[in-house]
This record gives structure tokens, C-alpha cells and sequence, in this order.
């Protein structure tokens, strides 16, 4: 790691490389998994450590265009929506920058989605081959790919908590029981409980009762609701609708 | 502009120049204006236009220390928080990438702050001196920096909407017309009716009544509140609370 005190060259402009890396979540509804897309990256620095899938920026190229890029090439998934997450660019990020010259840094900008998980495909190529991987049990990723991906979680509770994200990924149609279970899945257990979950979701007025009930299990049968898009543009026009 | 559909040398790896750009409000409580700091380009590329306070970032230097050096010498503020906004990168966005060679590109990771303007020193340096220009009279300004403040100025919208930064630049005690004043400053006008501001946020339950009582104009006494930073938190850690 590079010591920032040093002063390089008085204050020379710095050059840079930049990268992207993607945090892309997925959450497994059948059986309770939050997963988090990751690859193996085959040569150094960081050889064999798992990292997220990230690439350099071409020239000629956009940042958003590169973090699509380099997803093409891992996974197969419909209406993909990347958001832009944060920049990391610490000097001492990236081993490159002893190996060759203190003048040239890395930087990484990250980009975040939730992405369906029934909808997606991972492609084998050059024999490597992206991975779901239960985000709680995250090994050391290469560079500081799990401060990027703490970033990236943070970034899903939040949304969780103040966006209808979580009606883009469910079913259309979906029982509270469902919804409280994905809240759950990516929240932790007792993150609140269901009685209140339903009452303030019912509350809020942007759930439908689609009039069909199902049965699973030896409950009752529970009613299918789905997510009333004109409903929660209308709280969402209103300022003040989240304090 | 760079025509990203031209292929530079098969793919190769982009060289950067990274900058920071600081978009820095404050609202004049006393004439009720919404101000944006702004200092004037004394050279090329864009010389005698408006910019958004900035610099390219140095070798040993990180991009936060980066933007509050470029700060710390046009103005003085106490307890100065830049929060991260955005990264802009598309090629062509610098007409400097033009001059020299397509391969050097410029990037600009945006820094975003609402500062109390009673609290703010401009300094003159080197017979330059940064502004306070009126939000709703910004000009056209270098580079892409009008759509970064627009991107700045979407963030402090959002914030008023979900967090209590108002309080940090605010009186600690105030009325709620100082608090609706504030907020109409910032979101425009007609942004809520005055009776329901007040009766959704006495509802929240984080405002308290100071007991002291302020005479202002022609009408009865009002009261004073203070912000409960204590009863804020309990809210904050409930899930769900903004939704």
C-alpha cells in the first residue's frame, strides 16, 4: 500500500486507469437465499480469489457501457437496469499501482441491480463461468471488493425500506406472506413483525387484492395481491411522503 | 465531441485524468434564496465562465481529500461533510480529450454539501474569488456542470424529502413557518400547504417544543422548536419507516 503522505512529484496530476465492478444481487424466493453474482478471476494480481464482475474502460467507451459490457459476457438476464453505486479511489487500492509506478492509480466505479433470479442465465466462456453465491457466506474477494459489496448491501436495504424494488423481482402476483418473506431474506430474521409488516404495507394503498386466493401448505389459502404502479406514483408526487 | 462509435485501437485499456467537482449549497434564511458556489474559469478550456469549484486529482492524493483541498481554498466553513453524488464519464465530456490525443480521458467524481450560510467564509485567493450565485439565475456554466448540479440538486431535494438535513443548517431553535420557509425555499413554491407541513411533522414526533415563544411581524407569538436528534434515531432504526 502506497503511504498518501509521501508527496509525489509536488502535487503532479495523477493518471489513472478505470474500472468497473458490478454488485448485482439476486434473491432465490423458493428457497430463501440472498445471492450476490461473482467470478474467479484467473490471473493476477488476486489469481483464483472470487471478485465481482468488473472490467476496465476501453477508449471510446462510456462507464455505463463497460459495466453492461462486461456483464454480457457473464449472464443472460432480461430489462438488466444498472444504478450507479459509488467510486472507490483510495491511492494503494489496487496492487498494480507498486507494481509498475506510483503515478498510476486504479480506480473503480460500481454499479448496482437486482436482477430477477428465475430470469437469468450464467455463461460459461473461455471456461470460466460467472457464480450465484449466498452472500452471508462471502469469502475474501480480491481488491476491496467486499467493501464495494458491503457498499452494494447497504445500498438494497436502503431501497428495500423507501422504493418498490421489491415488486420489480417478485412474481406479479404475490401473496403479504410472500413479500414478508423476501423483506426477510434480504433484511435478516425479525426485521419487523408480519402483523405490522402488513398492516403499514395494506396501509399505504398500493397493493391490489387480485380477488384469487392460493394454497400452500396447510394454511388457509392466502389472497394474491400485486403492486398498483399508479397507486405509488401518486405517494410518490406527494413531497414529505417519506419522513 | 469524441463519436464513441469510432473503435480507438481495438479496446485498449483508457487512460484518465480524474477530477472532483463540488456542488455546494446554502440557503439564505434572512431573503430566503437558494444559492449555488460558483468560481469563474481564469484560463482555458472555458475561461471567464462560471464552474463548479474543482481540481484534478493529484498522485498520493484520494478523491475526498482531493475535493476538500479545492474547497479549503475558496472557502471557510465549519464543519464541512461532502457526501459522494455521482460519477460522470462519458468519452468527449472535456474538450481538452480532443486537443491532445482521444486516448486521454476525463472523468469527474461529484461531491455534494449543504452548508449553513451564515457559517461561510469566501476567501480571495489570487485575485479570485468564488460566489454565491442564486440557483434559479445559474448560467450556462463549463463543462457538463450544469447537468452535474442538476443531478446535485435532485440529491438535496431527496434529502429534504427522507432526511433531516435541514436541522444541520437551520437555527437550533426555530419556528415551524422558519422550517416551511426553508423547505418552500429549497423545493419551490406551493410544494405542500402550510397546515399540512405542520401537522405531519408534529405527527412524527421528533420536533420539540422549546417552551420559549418568538414574536415576528404583526402576529401572535410563535413557538419555538428544536430538532430531537434522540427521537429522530428511534425512527431512523424502525424498518420500513419511509415507506
Amino acid at each position: 500500500m502506497i503511504d498518501p503522505t509521501i508527496n509525489f512529484g509536488k502535487n503532479s496530476v495523477a493518471d489513472f486507469k478505470v474500472g468497473v465492478d458490478n454488485v448485482i444481487f439476486s434473491v432465490d424466493t423458493q428457497r430463501n437465499r440472498l445471492l450476490i453474482l461473482l467470478v474467479k478471476r484467473p490471473h493476477d494480481p488476486f489469481a483464483n480469489y472470487y471478485s465481482l464482475p468488473g472490467t476496465l474502460v476501453c477508449t471510446g467507451e462510456s462507464l455505463e457501457t463497460a459495466a453492461y459490457r462486461t456483464l454480457s459476457e457473464k449472464i443472460e438476464v432480461e430489462n438488466l437496469y444498472l444504478e450507479q453505486l459509488y467510486t472507490f479511489g483510495e491511492p494503494g487500492r489496487d496492487p498494480r499501482e507498486n507494481e509498475t509506478s506510483y503515478e498510476q492509480r486504479y480506480l473503480s466505479v460500481s454499479y448496482f441491480a437486482l436482477v430477477r433470479y428465475e430470469d437469468t442465465n450464467l455463461i460459461t466462456k473461455d471456461n470460466q463461468k460467472a457464480v450465484w453465491h449466498l452472500l452471508k457466506e462471502t469469502p475474501q474477494l480480491a481488491f476491496d471488493h467486499n467493501r464495494i459489496l458491503r457498499y452494494g448491501y447497504q445500498r438494497l436495504r436502503n431501497k428495500l425500506e423507501y422504493s418498490p424494488i421489491a415488486f420489480k423481482v417478485l412474481p406479479e402476483a404475490f401473496t403479504l406472506n410472500d413479500l414478508y418473506q423476501f423483506y426477510t431474506t434480504v433484511l435478516g430474521e425479525n426485521f419487523s413483525d408480519y402483523s405490522n409488516f402488513r398492516a403499514r404495507l395494506l396501509k399505504l394503498g398500493f397493493l391490489t387484492d387480485t380477488g384469487l386466493k392460493v394454497s400452500r401448505g396447510a394454511g388457509r389459502p392466502a389472497a394474491l395481491y400485486r403492486f398498483d404502479e399508479d397507486a405509488f406514483a401518486l405517494l410518490k408526487d406527494k413531497p414529505l411522503v417519506f419522513i
